[in-house]
């Protein structure tokens, strides 16, 4: 069973998903990717973030749009790091980031940018990297990477 | 058993309620207050939405302030309709408007203003007068009473 | 004569209300698509809603765009539940929502999320259900294809 | 009759009217105070803006807060100018502004700032200048002293 | 010499002017069109306000967009009635419109919805109808074809 | 060296935190505060970041308002979970907010609510629990105890 | 003369500036404040912008608040840097930003923070440190003395 | 080397930056692009800044979108002038012009408009020209230009 549970609204955000999976998919992190709703689904929420006890789940990443209640929703049936992804659909995104992040005290819900989901797989890394060596590895190379993608750009732009 | 539910996400939501509640007093409405957080005592919400087929009740009222998700996750689980009240704690009461406002497809929440209790009271009496000709006639001494309100306000700057 | 009486501030706005005419054919629910505009046509505003007692009309929707003056003022002449629907015309319909929701106190205006005209329709439904034990059954299978469709989804990309 | 008419939503806005109304009674600008609400008394608006015609009523300000249909409604039943002064009582006033100024087309509003009574009451003056030197020779004044007061504070402001 | 004058920021603003000058000219109102900028012509734009009193304009529309000062700056330099005219061209409008509404006590800007240049035209006309008969009259047929056609947008609709 | 390190902008968002140590300080839950800023003191924060891996800080909570950096800047130097805590010091905290959520792409900050001290605390301990049995037992005793304290308010409100 | 001119639309906006005012004091940085309004005292603005020249002035702050216009109308007089300074007096300060610093493109003006008067102070300062060694030693001065302070705070903290 | 230098968060920012750079190409202004990322890499901005005093940059701008920090995290190791460039990524710009602009006091950035590299470019002349009279008469003729241009348009204007 994979760390990393994805929970997505809807279908229609997996695009905007994809910049996070290709991360996890670099790096061979293994994830799983269900598409539940908190409100058409709720009865089906509950049970799956209730079996990650079980399975081994330890970091859920949730994303959803609008009035985007999901992830506040699993972080209420579970003590694991809830990360809440807010997905563009309408007013910028604004709505969603708004729903996601201002959760009232008590139950955390880890904000990341609008349709950040790069952000999102980044985060449940480096959460996991703090009792895995490897995962730790992994981000690093990355952020080394990134900067070694930054300097080249800054080398061609000053040559340009 | 009340044909009205409410249901506030906190405690502290009591006194905006209140514009409401004597509404339902002035005119003899039955009502029933419970303290219910969508987050906190998930499943105490749940079971007590459930209840409502066998208890009667008709028209829900949920309000809840900041990412207010708790009108959405009552709506979930009825197709009775569910009256959302956005508190005002952050934001000038942005947040829990649009986090009730903007539901996604499938699952509406018929919202009222920032802290309309009022507004949220005479709504659920608007649909119980549907079948309900004593709340039809309740409404309209409502409207009238506040028609002449406005009228004498009217007489006495007129008169100043 | 159909008991959900539709009203539109201008014909620009009937694309938006398609996806809720299309749940009220799906069901076979009976309603009526009027163009009238609370500024450019006030008297036939007033005359029309003036005529829902006799002609049966139980629950209103109304939708407008920008500064959306409707549906108040068409709750300003009825008792009975008039649901705003805000339309995106202009500010990503932030002003849409804001000029429908905050209503003054005394006369509620039950508000959908932007655009949502299936909410809309959805929640005309709700009300209308706790009369009609037909209406009861066509929203409980509509929220079962709802799951249904989820869930279908969902194994879809996990087989993915 | 007075020339210009003036619409309250509410008595609680009187004091943010004091501002426009110093003005006039500065000037010696006849004016009439009303309290109507579009919502509330939509019947009396409708019959006080039909009266203009007859009792010679040039200018009409109009000012509410929250969802503010006031002057757009006044603005549907004349073809006088209607000033629509938009009164902060929640969101900051913005709710107020937008559902002011962002008319559809077809029937203007000429909005002013928020809580801006002064500038509300000057305009109207400015308008009905346009057929009165004596309204001309006030405005001119009243401009006079605006400037001459603001140079005697920075007169102040250097010699401190 | 025209009675109604026009400013704008920026030649790019005229297309959102035409759904106004589209009015003047189905009606036969007079009205003369100049660029000018607040910030890169400061001295055109005083001397040709400083000109209205001559050549006999009697209203003013000044269009803008971004942090829209030209409306507020014709207004600075004369006691004719300004109409100030936001123009989307970022932040949805949301910069030009507050830019232009929320002028300081003393110095009124009569301000219409974002890009609403038609409304910017029919308060130019309601202003003038004021001494104008033939104005009136022009206004009058306006709101009369308006209604003529929305309710015969609604025949259409009902017929459907 | 406690597991948890605290950075504030500044001595005055101490009152802020409270909520969060107050959780901290109950659950026995090791932390140290430091009053760092990221424009102020760059080198001492970029010093402080580099020294966790020696001392074996796990999780950084950063709080700071208006054009809020620390929290990314803190990011950036490290591949440890950081916790953005937004404070409200203009614009209602939705400058901070903003400032800290929408990282670019690579460095994620986990952003809590405006002010939501006590949620980046238990965030913080979330993270912590998937490698500390007794963090997992405080946590759940935590919502247990706060499932307890609305049940008695519900109780309280149901008798009243 | 001074170096340094600070025009403020309003003399109630003398406190805000205390904070700019009080670091200029501090360092014996010679400046001079004048109340001028771009709408009230048009004039004797571009009067007293076209003495700079003359009198030396090298930068300008000029402060304002809700559609504050006075720096952009300064900086059309003059192409030396002009400070703007948004004042908060409405809508949280946002419309003051939006006027100040969404200028058209050929006119800038360096925008400071809400009610940020100690940042326009300094970057008056930066600005004349280029050719001013002793303002380039006033400043540094000032870093370190502010970072002093901070790494006091931190101190007191960390023995608390 | 170059007296102004230019960095950006990202190479995709370069399209934005070019209506700044063709008025530095047209007038002749030395000037120096980098790509560098305060988060991604956050040595070589400080490194980049740190070399400034050395090679004599004297202005500094600085683009980025989102959670814009490199402009304020430049300012911080530097007193010279630093120029932010809020540049449109999300949230219409919104998030980026907030981080930018409501930096905290003591650490000044000279926020420019949304996206408006002409005018970031410009104010970087304008305080250059206080020791340069050749970027003096640079900056005179770009405003004669402009002036020129926007006449020219209004004759066209006038003529059509």
């Amino acid at each position: 069973m994979a760390r990393i549970a994805i929970l997505l609204g809807s279908d229609s955000d997996l695009p905007v998903l994809e910049k996070g999976t290709r991360i996890f998919d670099k790096f061979g992190v293994d994830y799983e990717v269900r598409i539940l709703s908190a409100h058409r689904t709720p009865h089906a929420v509950t049970e799956y973030v209730g079996s990650f006890e079980e399975t081994g789940v330890q970091v859920v990443i949730a994303g959803a749009g609008k009035a985007a209640h999901l992830p506040g929703v699993v972080a209420a049936h579970t003590i694991l790091p809830v990360i809440g992804l807010p997905i563009r659909a309408s007013l910028e995104g604004l709505d969603a980031l708004l729903s996601i992040v201002q959760m009232p005290g008590g139950i955390p819900v880890a904000t990341v940018g609008i349709n950040a989901a790069d952000n999102a797989a980044l985060l449940a890394m480096e959460i996991l990297a703090l009792k895995d060596a490897d995962m730790t590895a992994k981000l690093k190379a990355y952020r080394q990477d990134m900067e070694a993608a930054v300097l080249e750009k800054d080398r061609k732009v000053r040559n340009a």
